[in-house]
């Protein structure tokens, strides 16, 4: 059977569960290596993936005999089909933070299940842990874009449109072999850096201008995510400041991201230092990355968890002066037993295109 | 106040409701024009759309004093104030198709609801029906999508991969002033075109191959959907039998799509012809467009409704052959009081390229 399908079985059973219906298809990708619309059952015995004609060809040609899991198409499958497949169980899971309230109605009737147990995100937790071949797609993935923000501090002028440098972007990604963006990609200059989730619009970067550029790209599915504040000519001397406390704050979070160190404090940390200097910390200090842009854990001063070995998260501290300019800069990181390795290698002091 | 929240007042009105919660984004961009994380709530006497910072300022620039929306930041928002947004309500209506179980938990203790009331798409059968400005906007994506056709039509070549047509499609939609794609383009050459959801490949296009492309752009936040199987060099004998099947009974729907038909006897005559000569509907046989790629209506044997005027919904009949080839051909159509007007213009007849 197929490794993360065993984890789960036992993981289960220690939870005194008999039986797990995963609807989250980023969960199903990383439990079975499908990208396929579809809901995947662990029963008493087997492991179904119900899926519809559409995708069925697929599926059958990515899953081996090895990976323990029967292919069904929806069409096939009957009233008494659903009632059989949790008979006998006592407790079956469910994602109650992926599926709908109207689909869990429906799934406690077709299923006839006795107790439908909440999982807690048991999956999203296990998925926090990256394995060595999921560390090195990220490390992939945060290796193109280090190379596309290279090319970036060449390829931008005063002039150039935001969308402009953003479709760079993408092309870039797409040329050294990444899937696509892991989100859309934030190219905000001037007053439109003042916007932590700017889109990028069709103004030019004029003289003077922060450009504040987040980006990311996926290599076999993981995602990247880096974020560095640049300046087009010249660096404002009242922008300096605020970089100076952003990069500070960044630097000093390298330090706190370790096997076992609280996450709350690591975000406490640089909420009062900004503080201390008049500013907020208005978004978390970081997430997880991974199969998802942003996933578990979240890093802010409400969780109370620790960091642990192979964890890859980001590191982000920003501070934005409404109207007027913001500076974010961001890392991807992963959690060693003593430390943390930067797997966004790209400079962090002022960098001044088009000089 | 923004006509479209009063329209919604109204409605939940008519239904006893004097409150509900809006938290699918979709319908928030549709109801409030704002693309913004955050949830809507429509109250006895407000409306109000709760934000966090990195939203603030720019939701601030979008609504005006016209649209009678309070914003709210999340962060200053009390556990006093969660219970006093639907005091003196009875029902309060939410989306049980969209908020996850969890959610529904959350709310439920939140806001101290007597009754929460599962409000059965009701904004979602609104936006079904198109006003004018949204009917232009989906009429402009279509155009784009056309003139993306002619292009490729001279673009490919025996020798390109179906991912250099696929980027070739995104950068003709930017370059037309579309937002993006309105959903991942398929470019599927000959075996892969037996997978209803291909993902474009670096597979090379070969003579004789079918080539179906499933292509849309969004402009203005509104889609378009089209399909065409074209062939390079020449049309393969036993791929002619199919297509023309295929077209037949696209044709043939676009005489049942009209106001007052039944959307179950449109898929039910595709089935039945299909049946007869051997093969299968394996999908839905078209879907709504609007803010989103698949929306409401779903045309299917199972749909009871009927077609309305001003609904914008594709047609789009397909046949696959496991392991040997597929042929799609979809429209994009706007029903009428008397019919249908195909705002998807290309040629349906067999189109070879690289002759």
């Amino acid at each position: 059977m197929n490794p993360k399908i065993k984890w789960l079985r036992d993981k289960i059973n220690m939870e005194n569960m008999q039986g797990m219906i995963i609807s989250n298809p980023v969960n199903i990708r990383y439990l079975i290596g499908v990208e396929a619309e579809g809901v995947l059952l662990i029963t008493r015995k087997e492991n179904f993936f119900i899926t519809d004609a559409r995708y069925i060809e697929e599926v059958q040609s990515i899953l081996t005999i090895n990976d323990g899991i029967i292919v069904n198409n929806i069409a096939n499958i009957s009233r008494d089909d659903y009632e059989n497949f949790f008979l006998f169980c006592e407790n079956v899971g469910f994602e109650e933070n992926y599926i709908t309230y109207a689909t869990y109605k429906k799934y406690m009737q077709r299923y006839k299940i006795n107790n439908f147990e909440e999982t807690e995100n048991l999956i999203e937790k296990q998925r926090m842990i990256k394995d060595d071949e999921e560390i090195g797609f990220i490390e992939k993935a945060c290796y193109i874009t280090d190379q596309c923000f290279s090319h970036l501090c060449e390829f931008i002028k005063i002039g150039k449109t935001e969308k402009e440098i953003a479709y760079e972007i993408e092309n870039f990604f797409r040329e050294k072999g990444a899937d696509g963006l892991a989100f859309e990609t934030i190219v905000a200059s001037g007053k439109n850096s003042s916007k932590p989730h700017a889109v990028p619009t069709d103004k030019k970067i004029e003289a003077g201008d922060p450009i504040t550029i987040d980006m990311g790209c996926k290599y076999k599915g993981y995602c990247s995510d880096m974020t560095r504040t640049i300046f087009a000519g010249y660096v404002p001397v009242q922008i300096q400041k605020i970089y100076d406390l952003v990069l500070k704050n960044e630097l000093q979070t390298m330090r706190e991201y370790k096997d076992g160190a609280s996450i709350k404090l690591a975000s406490k940390m640089v909420e009062n230092d900004f503080k201390l200097n008049g500013y907020d910390l208005v978004h978390s200090l970081g997430h997880g990355v991974g199969l998802e842009i942003h996933e578990m854990p979240f890093i802010n001063g409400k969780n109370d968890n620790t960091f642990k070995t192979n964890m890859v998260v980001t590191n982000e501290p920003g501070i934005y002066v409404p109207g007027q300019f913001g500076v974010r800069i961001e890392d991807t990181v992963l959690i060693t037993k003593s430390g943390c390795i930067n797997l966004t290698k790209s400079d962090k002091n002022y960098i001044i295109v088009d000089k």
